[in-house]
């Protein structure tokens, strides 16, 4: 069994594995972290070492790490922040792209309908990567009106990786925050908050092999972040709940499991490309999504024209392995995906693509085994 | 050991470890629950079991059931919902209670201060039930103008159990929704949905021995509930975020083992009262809170006038008993509980106050021992 979607969600790692067995077999320690007994002391010092760790992976400081439920959380936590403050500030215009996940353009979206800003949407090209000149433009023609900047550092559907440090220092050149979407980057290619220079950025565990439900804000400001969970005080008020520090826990195993696997970035991406390569021999006609872009080591977003995505799907599931169509979130949707669409891609190719996207931590062979099935899947479909 | 800490935070219960281990090593599945493929299938169908289940076990329709992080979150997503679109037809009055968690309380003053809300306060009585004649003349005098009524089921610090059903019926006869913060009763008394009357509930996974970051909301209209995550459409666009479905199957597991355990509420009671009036022969000036009031089995809220919480509370540790002093969230305030300055319980008293709070698969003679630990702490600090 190969499973291949980890930009959608990634299996638990093994370090999770052991240490949650481990830790539950152990039983305990369970206690409110906020307790004052010994406990809730324990837990609140397990949890905050797990701060500390993440804070240290990603280049970040440990009073500039705040835990959340998730990515989807923290994006609406960062635009809440900065948003309705920027508004009375006579800041009312907000700048995405066409290739963001749904969850930064639903709540893009959101502040538009229902709270009058007016959003902007940089194109991409047929490359998968965001138009930078226009981004100038913008920040230049609207200058101190721009309340917020949000771009996404890797596409989740092509794994294309965007030019993120340079649009920070854009960004900073117009005295205008930049939000970036860390996602589908962390856990998959070395990510640095300081030396990206981004505003905020936002992580999910479960797409790194931490546990579901777990997730973070690194704000380089912590007190410009407003909760949009206030309860009682927790994570110094900034969000309220009491955490999730069994799954915060699993945060910080799993981003030291990732760090040991970058040294593999190199390998899992040349037997990715060797692996295209041969696909492109055999089927002359394939397109392979972002092709020439920098791209995540273990992403691959291919189509053939004329073959449908799902059915595609529905076959290499016949050889046990497990991808995607288009984004994740598709409930079923066959039509041309708004990231492909966003790129200029024909339905033709939009109709036709499965996102094959594995971990950090998968075995070099798994591609050997891939191309035997997509081989056969294209063949079967094409003779049928 | 005896973990008295119940209302604060419960250790996993064991059914859900068994769970959690056994599917640790069985290895899956893990996947999006909202991916085609049939491992994230797989996924969906055991999450939306778990939301069969926990519907049921709550008196609720499976509809009716919202997924989401626990009930701080639930309890921002209620107001959210609720007095946004209110106060675009008027109603910019919300009532609570004195009595009310933190997380509660501090959402209503953050709606008073920057939404303009004018707020109420229903006052407690000595016993810690709030008073239903005041809120009826609130809503006699305000009627039309009233957006939400927020009073909880039972109290976190106290255990007392307030009418919840009567003040449904009160709210529902002025057209008022009633939101009721059902955090605590849920999981230490049966407590059914439907017969409640109330239009919103929410509860926290982790104070029954269900995994961290998890809860739901119960919506009588699910229709009203507006999303603060936004997302990609999960859980019917009104919590976005992939699922903790690792943890929202452990909130189904958990819901069933405390229903097997409502058995025990009796014999628990009884056992509790025994304590209490054990420990009242023995130091005649104790003060039990809400001691004559309906209370959940198994929370006792003790206090020897002259003597302080915190105090006591270190001298259990001693003895291996981990209760907690007032809210668990009151990180090291030695001062007088909110809660009991608003039942009209002095400093004398309030600052001697410890919680032990028990679940329902407390053994019955952890009461002997915490009766035993108690005497001889109480001895101690009278002696010294």
């Amino acid at each position: 069994m190969i499973y291949a979607d980890y930009n959608g969600s990634a299996p638990l790692c093994e370090a999770v594995k052991n240490h949650l067995i481990q830790r539950l077999q152990n039983d305990g320690p369970y206690a409110n972290p906020n307790a004052a007994h010994k406990i809730g002391q324990r837990v609140l010092t397990n949890m905050e070492n797990s701060r500390a760790i993440c804070a240290k992976s990603l280049g970040a400081k440990y009073g500039q790490v705040i835990f959340n439920s998730g990515s989807t959380e923290g994006i609406a936590t960062v635009f809440h922040s900065i948003l309705e403050k920027a508004q009375q500030r006579g800041k009312d215009i907000l700048i995405t792209s066409t290739i963001e996940h749904s969850a930064i353009i639903n709540t893009a979206e959101h502040y538009r309908d229902h709270h009058d800003f007016e959003l902007y949407f940089i194109q991409a090209n047929k490359a998968g990567i965001v138009d930078l000149e226009q981004l100038e433009e913008l920040l230049e023609k609207f200058g101190q009106r721009v309340a917020l900047v949000s771009i996404m550092a890797a596409n989740n559907e092509t794994g294309v990786i965007q030019p993120y440090k340079k649009i920070s220092q854009i960004c900073h050149n117009h005295l205008v925050p930049f939000f970036c979407d860390t996602t589908q980057i962390i856990g998959k290619a070395p990510f640095n908050f300081k030396d990206s220079e981004i505003d905020y950025a936002v992580m999910s565990g479960h797409k790194i092999g931490a546990m579901t439900g777990t997730g973070l804000i690194i704000a380089k400001d912590p007190t410009s972040i407003r909760p949009i969970i206030i309860g009682g005080g927790q994570e110094k008020a900034l969000r309220g709940g009491t955490q999730h520090y069994l799954g915060l826990e699993t945060l910080a195993i799993a981003l030291g499991h990732v760090e040991k696997n970058f040294e593999r970035i190199e390998q899992l991406k040349e037997k990715r490309i060797a692996f295209e390569a041969n696909m492109k021999k055999k089927f002359p006609k394939l397109c392979i999504i972002g092709e020439d872009s920098p791209r995540l080591a273990t992403t691959t977003y291919v189509s053939h024209p004329g073959l449908n995505g799902q059915s595609v799907q529905i076959e290499l599931e016949n050889h046990n392995i497990f991808v995607t169509t288009s984004s994740a979130c598709s409930d079923g949707d066959t039509s041309t995906s708004k990231v492909l669409k966003a790129m200029g891609i024909k339905d033709e190719i939009g109709m036709g693509v499965v996102r094959i996207s594995l971990g950090l931590c998968a075995r070099l062979e798994a591609y050997d085994e891939i191309e035997e099935a997509l081989t056969k899947t294209y063949e079967k479909l094409m003779g049928s």
